[in-house]
């Protein structure tokens, strides 16, 4: 198929959505970001890429970090890791505290904040530091190595965490926490603050929609059960509280960051991934949920 | 594919599943069928129909009654049903009044019996027995004009439906019933309580995988991209609570009763259904379930 | 003690207050009510009543019923009722079903609708009309066989009331509703609609300051130990979800109603009652609260 | 009256409840305390003190402390401080996080743990060292400089503190917590780490039963309508999520801690402190409760 001239046409019927919702404004590095940016990428199994706008030009991933993060809590637990975490839509926002009280201490899934420290404390008890053990990962899944997170942006998240910070001791209280809270809260906050480019996000998660083999290395990453697996659970889980609309209009496994970008996979054929950094109300990049879906009309494709 | 010699070894191979769980106790008709009872079909777009065990035998349709019902709403009201029922995964009990309030009358999505019920009042603005039109619709669907509910199995979910009452009631008070709610129960009790067997459910289900189009009849049921959309719907709320871990595990569109049965789709090439009343703690049939992951397995198809 | 001069005093400097609040919308018949209305009474354990303003008009009852209804239950049931209806202050909106579920049908307290509704269903297995017993009774309590409903605000009530019926199906389901739900729903509004003025409310209420025993009859309605626990429960309990406010400000026993009336207790002294139609977000009367405020502050008296 | 006899009556009536519930075991130290423990002392407004069993032995305050800080946090801000902290019963268990989430950070009550972590945020916000300062203040009341915290136990309750630093982080991040919470949580563990005696505590409150003033020193603690208040908070809140059913059974203000001792109020009267570890569902002591319903029916004396 012809994705450049599906991208050049989303890139000219965009142009209504591009500056709508909010840009995040809970730290002030990422409200600095100009509301109208936009690219999107496409690379699919086979090695081609295509690519629109500002695509090259690197973001803030947030809570698309999330993703890799499971991944390599997976690769280390397998399924001894849903014994700490879920893997249910949550149905409340991404960051609430009530399910967490009713639920003893275990997040709904790993992609709402609580789930996401919970993979973190994973990885911070098998490596000395998680959040470079992340970086790391994603270098080698797209070899590059000058990848980084922005210490900046890390910082400003690490005086912003207190609503983390309340969910990890939370999840202790319960015996849900191995490593020291504050340890944790600051190496997710690291991750989270990671920088790149649309185009390195869909190769990073190229992976997943080729049966978990890096194309660009052949290293397998998940083996085909397990890649299945992730995948079902981007498609429930991975756009915050609004999985059920984002399905039904997308009908793509994705996750989503606040810092306006989304990743997805058509499974066998491609990963893409859409920046812009205004939000709707569920923390969702507005236009690149308009994005997503033009591309699964314009091109026919979806999962169902 | 040889769906046969696939049946045959899920039939084999679910023996250790059979007549675990626990049967629907609330109420006595349903209380009776045995445990052990083990059907499945597939039917396949281009007309090809694989059974095994009782697939054959008709049984309480209940919940997927819900599948049904929804797409006749979506017919006639189209995208204005979303703005009496949502689309999300509900994150709480199928039953559950509690978000209902949070949410000022709103149910999660149609799937829910608070959403059903809101289906089930549309139909009932439109019909003047909204049961009896969802029985033709299904008989049309599969061309078969015996197929009824069990009046006495109604009868028993209206001596036990004081909490779709409440829910129904509920729902009046925040202005989102506009029949008699009474009358809205009375429908959506004999609306659960009409009885199919696996092929009968399957074939019934078969235009959502066929695109749309009744493969029997040649009708359209629903346009491409509103079939699309119902199936992804069917995914992500169509197994009670557990959507999220019936996505992980089986990976196809589903809706699920608590008469044992599930329905499934594996979009452009068949539908299945399979029925065993043992339920697990989500109120979804056990060995069933397990027969679809097996499915899956032994087929490597699903959406992912 | 003058408390006429008292009386005077509240009346003179409650001035800016009235007028305040918002009258109750929710049914039409309410809503007609002058919102400036203002009386007062205080009928004393030694035979003095004292009045100021509209004291003499006969309004709306409302939740007020509740009180007597609740003593009629406990006389009927003793402690059994507890069994029935827990003895806590709500911590939630008067109409709220949530704990209701989270407490498997069990309201919080008889003065809560959820609890006045279980009442009801108490004098409804005794009395062939359980709305008419409570009019009977309060009759008794004054010696005033004029006292009614007025049938067209139990009408009003009765159109407007899915809500309730939504408890009374939802405590149904739990097993804690006797008689069938919409005679329930029924009776409570017709109780509801009952119209007193002050100075009978006050009278009426005058034997829980009087050690349970009727002054103006001599006849014991509660035990000593009876009464002095009803007291109690009106104090943490009779004024919804701003019952600690109301003791922190007024600090004494006390059940409101939407209609704008107050009634309160001096134990071994007096009852009293304000009337105002304005009602606060919590639906107490604005000015009532207010006034039995300034009563606490001009007499010095209170339980603390 | 003689307190002594009611006192002696109570020691010999209390026997079948002794050793009866569960000593509190969330931390080692207080889990030592023999069960059987039981002691009681009556202090009157003009200086006389009755003591029975253990009344002379010091046992760990726990949130008993809760009152004294909050009153010198009424103190510090008067009405102010009900801006950062409301006067409600929470209607939930004592260390919630579900109606900090749903009321935007703004606990309920001074009196469960978070509102308790509020008031220790504003005494910690005006002293170098919170905790120290309310041991000076409490060393004042009762003119005994003897008077410690356990050390053990602070440190043992701030080894079990993770839901409590939940809690001050999650007030944090919605603006109302000023100091640092790890801090804030540190001082608010050596606070309920105070020991005392029964005798102690009831001359530490009398002053709340004695219009606001301390009868030792002849020292204004709160003016006349701040001390009703406080006693009224005590009243709606001070048992924990069994204020309803205390007021009920007992009805005076009090203050219970999971240390087995609750201090409790007669207004102009009294102050009354009775120690049993044995803690029923709630936290209240078993035995302490009953025994305070003993005095109230042996004296005829409660506030109704």
């Amino acid at each position: 198929m012809d994705y450049q001239t599906v991208l050049d046409d989303i890139y000219r019927d965009i142009a209504p959505w591009r500056g709508s919702g909010t840009v995040a404004r809970y730290i002030p590095e990422l409200a600095r970001v100009p509301v109208d940016k936009f690219g999107m990428a496409v690379v699919t199994v086979d090695g081609r890429c295509f690519t629109v706008g500002d695509a090259g030009e690197r973001f803030s991933i947030q809570s698309i970090s999330k993703l890799f993060a499971c991944v390599m809590a997976f690769r280390l637990l397998g399924d001894a890791l849903w014994q700490r975490v879920g893997r249910e839509p949550s149905g409340t926002a991404f960051n609430s505290l009530v399910q967490l009280e009713t639920e003893q201490g275990k997040p709904r899934n790993p992609f709402i904040n609580a789930g996401a420290l919970v993979v973190t404390d994973v990885l911070a008890q098998r490596f000395v530091r998680a959040d470079t053990a992340v970086l790391a990962f994603i270098r080698r899944l797209i070899d590059q190595a000058d990848l980084n997170y922005d210490s900046r942006v890390a910082q400003s998240e690490m005086a912003h965490a207190n609503r983390n910070r309340a969910i990890a001791h939370f999840m202790a209280s319960f015996g849900n926490m191995q490593m020291p809270p504050e340890q944790v809260v600051e190496a997710y906050c690291r991750q989270c603050a990671i920088t790149m480019s649309c185009v390195e996000l869909a190769q990073a998660a190229l992976f997943l929609a080729n049966g978990g083999v890096a194309p660009l290395t052949g290293e397998r990453i998940l083996d085909v059960s397990a890649n299945k697996r992730l995948s079902a659970l981007m498609l429930t889980c991975g756009t915050y509280d609004a999985a059920g609309d984002f399905v039904f209009r997308v009908g793509l496994p994705a996750k989503s960051g606040v810092g306006g970008g989304i990743v997805a996979l058509l499974p066998g054929e491609l990963a893409l991934c859409v920046w812009s950094p205004g939000l709707d109300a569920n923390g969702n990049s507005l236009a690149g949920v308009q994005a997503l879906e033009l591309f699964t009309t314009y091109t026919g494709r979806s999962l169902f």
